[in-house]
């Protein structure tokens, strides 16, 4: 942010008085513009013993797997951001069971909220993200082929929970490892 | 917003190719401006039978009683930002057990996420935001002079689980009810 989206001057970075953490301030209109981390909304879709899978048709991580997920919009609530989004990736139509994994992600300032839901019918095809999509069991899924950490740690919270028959929420920290490219650290919170 | 960030430039709102929903754009530098919902990120911080409570000095609703609770920062965590939050505005230190209610407010594009923390001693102190804080058994709770419905929605379900022994973790929609001003609907999703 170099200029200020209400008035068009220059912003420059501060910490304004009262506040403890440098903001893009504008000292023409004296607007504060805050930057708050943004909602993923997602949902593993399933259908018996086999969830709904999308190929990226998009950068980034295009070519690899994941579940429907993506930035919350104003307006919705996070189920029907993950609803909507199990629509446009998968046009895929789904009845939410319960929010499941919640997932911290500080480097990039997002939260992932990933619900359970049922498929409705199995009338699934790529939407505009999505080279395909597939229903695929625990030993079908290309594990070694997924888009995102956030995703596989979820699966594989699912899939363990499956086995239990009880699906509690769960809270993961993931967070980049600095130490080596492309690697992370996964906590489990809850 | 009416300039854009990045370049200064005036932005109009039209729907962007491949996208569904009108946006924020900038036709000189061609950036699209997302709006997204912001997180409120809170603790219902306990000690015994009684919660940590704070009347607002600061708007809007000044003077009534919430749960330590504010925007969720960039680089951190929920549940940092439910403690943090906790420590700004009652100096009170917490341990947070899990997460606790999500509440959907989608009239004004925030997701609240309410922890349940122990208290870690009764040192606690008005911060800058707060008039007075205080602990307080449920009967003591002022429920007629109550800053916002997500905190005394999330409280009444706190003092039932507590008297049954179980958190489940809790999801609720809060709508404005066009109807009657200063009015809710609350549905409860989980």
């Amino acid at each position: 942010m170099k200029y200020c989206s209400v008035c068009g001057n220059q912003v420059r970075v501060t910490i304004p008085p009262g506040d403890n953490r440098p903001r893009h301030v504008c000292d023409h209109c004296g607007t504060i513009h805050y930057m708050n981390p943004k909602v993923v909304a997602g949902c593993i879709a399933h259908w018996q013993d086999k969830v709904l899978m999308c190929r990226r048709a998009i950068e980034p991580r295009l070519g690899l797997w994941t579940v429907p997920a993506g930035f919350m919009e104003n307006g919705e609530t996070t189920y029907q951001g993950a609803i909507r989004e199990t629509l446009e990736e998968a046009n895929a139509r789904v009845e939410v069971d319960d929010l499941y994994v919640t997932v911290n992600l500080p480097h990039i300032n997002q939260v992932y909220m990933l619900f359970r839901g049922r498929l409705l019918d199995l009338d699934v095809s790529p939407g505009d993200e999505s080279l395909e999509v597939s229903l695929l069991t625990e030993n079908q899924i290309p594990w070694g082929q997924m888009a995102f950490p956030t995703v596989s740690e979820a699966l594989k919270l699912y899939f363990a929970d499956r086995a239990r028959g009880v699906f509690p929420v769960h809270m993961l920290d993931i967070v980049r490892d600095g130490s080596t490219a492309g690697r992370y650290q996964v906590r489990r919170i809850s």
